[in-house]
């Protein structure tokens, strides 16, 4: 073994393909002789020392590790602040990498995680430790700025994509006694990304999706329900894709709404779908349907971007290579050269220039009258579902997705008092 | 072509498979020179002589039929009732497939289309017209007696394992620091058999999914809610199927408490999973996220199952023999020969044994606690969901679904004035 020893951890919400960033990671580092460790839960297990020992998986369980979704070694909801506010936090975070060795700490994350290795970085410089902080990025939400895409993005996009024009085919074949408005809703956050996605189903204005609704543009009932109606009486039938970020013109979300107490004072867990299906049932009278698929989205490997999978599998590979170069403080980012045909490339971005930086979605994106997307989004959008990266099935029909041991390391510090 | 016409129909729900039926049917008569006329909207295209000629699509078209969601030529939610009530319809009905030289009337659909079917066939033999009435077995809901499974099923099937298989990773990477409780809303109406399918996704008890609510067992909230945490206590998760039929010890549907007015008077649309996942929330505490598939589910040819597959094509390509050999008012219905290995053959059963029957949910496939699937239902189940048949995919990342070209038959009746 090299000296030194390189930390990763998985941080925020998983996809389908964080997983592949980190058989990338450990499959380059252990081609270039370097021990992985992993932390636990993300940033929890670093600041607690639960580190994971990733040198007792085989080289058959890393690379089933690049198709199995979620998070293999547990992945947190934790954001350190600043390093005012977090110090004791980062100085403990810096203990337990010196404790271990560790020279090289890769975060595999969002925003929120650039901002945290970016911090580290700052703090090992300050105590004269030498330590190479490089960010991998990730994140459904597709909002990592400089980036052309993050890895898990183009995954959710195709499930989006795929979804939509499947549930389609079944309102269209049943809409005339049947459904004739189906409503499905998009993870987003306040960014119209997924939604966007949806669009990709349908190539003329007859095709579903008939209407998407973006958070960047005003819901607006009244003209909502106008268009809803045009459709069904145009085309007979009308799918809606709702991003679960769209708001009111005055800031309310949506989704608020859709929410409330049931009649025997329960919560009430509501929705954009929801919500939207009621109104159109309420005002428009027509039988609608309406889907959540939640985490579905997110998860399912099994239909995973073939694009996408290989973008994450590069900046995972990207991140070892340039934390052994000595890249502190960078971001493998992928650097789009061509759209037809499609090109890529994996760049070192500065941390600081991803941190706390945000991508917004374009407004040329969104088709003038606020309902679908653009050729642009479609130039954009369309290379990052192409192409198919099936899992491997066993003989009981389900994919082969692998458990890993998780063997954690001994301690060699007192327990963490956070 | 041989004379006599082949009229072929789609009723109820359709299927990620329904179409597969379809190929085989003209893929079938294609090759035995029989000409197939389809019903527009199924029996109501019938009533109406919107009539589709399939002669009109080429050979590639009826290939990529066999992997296309939907209903090629339209579906219908319309039962007919008995000859005596609905006695012109049937009439009409028989003018229509004599009018088109049909003899022989092929019924794809569920319980009530082989009650149509059968009907028609008790009528044209009291008109003395030569017709030979096949039903075509298809159902998610997997309720039609006689045959071991119904099309369509394997496929909804397999979709409901492999996504709460997914979820599931994605719920366990976060649960430290974020969502618990991930509730899972199955179809199924009265029977418990998609969510059962769920119950394939694991093997231990501690692997998803920890509860399934089956309809054919009394809701009980508090012991419910008590299951749940004990799930959370020992596995730090949990995750929750629901079948959407599932009913109160009274009778009352939990779903019909998932739903009401919200604060502005408007119809709250809600469900079982949203419901389950409020009374999680509210008595537990525990951050809670929740799904309803809802038409994705029983649309996703993407993930379908090769044995669902393979049986939809096989019904419909005995449907074709059966008529052509005069085995008139029958159904192909799939026999299991075999669990392991998993073998099965087409048979001709009687429509009067199949129409007005009901397949229902075993309960020794219910584990005695009655959250979960006993080794019986897995031997039942684990065959139908074996397999992938993936459709081809475009350059665009999706898949390669055909829309036919549905030419018109020239209409030789007087409009139906039903």
């Amino acid at each position: 073994m090299a000296s030194g020893t390189l930390l990763y951890a998985q941080s925020g919400g998983v996809t389908a393909v964080i997983n592949a960033s980190a058989s990338a990671v450990i499959t380059e580092a252990r081609a270039r002789k370097i021990k992985v460790l992993a932390a636990r839960n993300g940033i929890l297990g670093a600041l607690r020392e639960d580190l994971i020992d990733t040198s007792k998986e085989s080289a058959a369980a890393i690379r089933a590790l690049a198709h199995t979704p979620g998070g293999a070694f547990g992945s947190c909801r934790v954001k350190l602040k600043s390093l005012e506010a977090d110090r004791a936090k980062y100085e403990r975070l810096l203990a337990v990498l010196k404790a271990h060795d560790v020279r090289y700490f890769l975060y595999n994350g969002g925003n929120d995680s650039a901002d945290t290795a970016w911090k580290v970085s700052q703090l090992a410089q300050a105590f004269d430790y030498p330590l190479t902080c490089i960010g991998v990025p990730k994140t459904v939400d597709n909002d990592l700025a400089v980036t052309d895409t993050c890895p898990g993005f183009g995954s959710a996009a195709k499930y989006t994509a795929v979804s939509v024009r499947e549930a389609a085919l079944d309102v269209a074949a049943m809409a005339e006694t049947s459904t004739k408005v189906f409503v499905y809703e998009a993870m987003g956050r306040h960014a119209g990304w997924l939604a966007a996605a949806a669009g990709l189903a349908g190539q003329s204005p007859d095709d579903a999706p008939h209407i998407i609704l973006f958070p960047e543009r005003a819901y607006d009932e009244t003209q909502f329900l106008a268009q809803v109606k045009k459709v069904v009486d145009r085309v007979g039938w009308c799918v809606v894709v709702a991003s679960e970020g769209i708001q009111h013109a005055d800031g309310r979300f949506v989704a608020d709404a859709g929410g409330g107490k049931d009649s025997f004072g329960h919560t009430q867990l509501g929705g954009v779908a929801s919500y939207l299906a009621g109104r159109v049932k309420d005002q428009l009278g027509l039988k609608v349907h309406w889907t959540l698929p939640d985490y579905l989205q997110r998860s399912a490997r099994h239909i995973a971007s073939k694009t996408d999978w290989e973008q994450a599998q590069a900046v995972g590979k990207a991140a070892v290579q340039f934390a052994l170069k000595g890249q502190n403080a960078v971001m493998p980012v992928i650097v789009r050269t061509s759209d037809a045909p499609f090109r890529w490339k994996i760049e070192a971005a500065p941390l600081s220039k991803v941190a706390n930086h945000e991508k917004k979605f374009p407004p040329g994106f969104i088709r003038k009258d606020g309902y679908g997307i653009t050729d642009k989004a479609r130039t954009y959008l369309q290379p990052l579902i192409r192409g198919e990266a099936y899992p491997p099935y066993g003989t009981d029909g389900l994919p082969k997705y692998v458990a890993l041991k998780n063997v954690a390391v001994k301690k060699k510090l007192p327990a963490w008092e956070g």
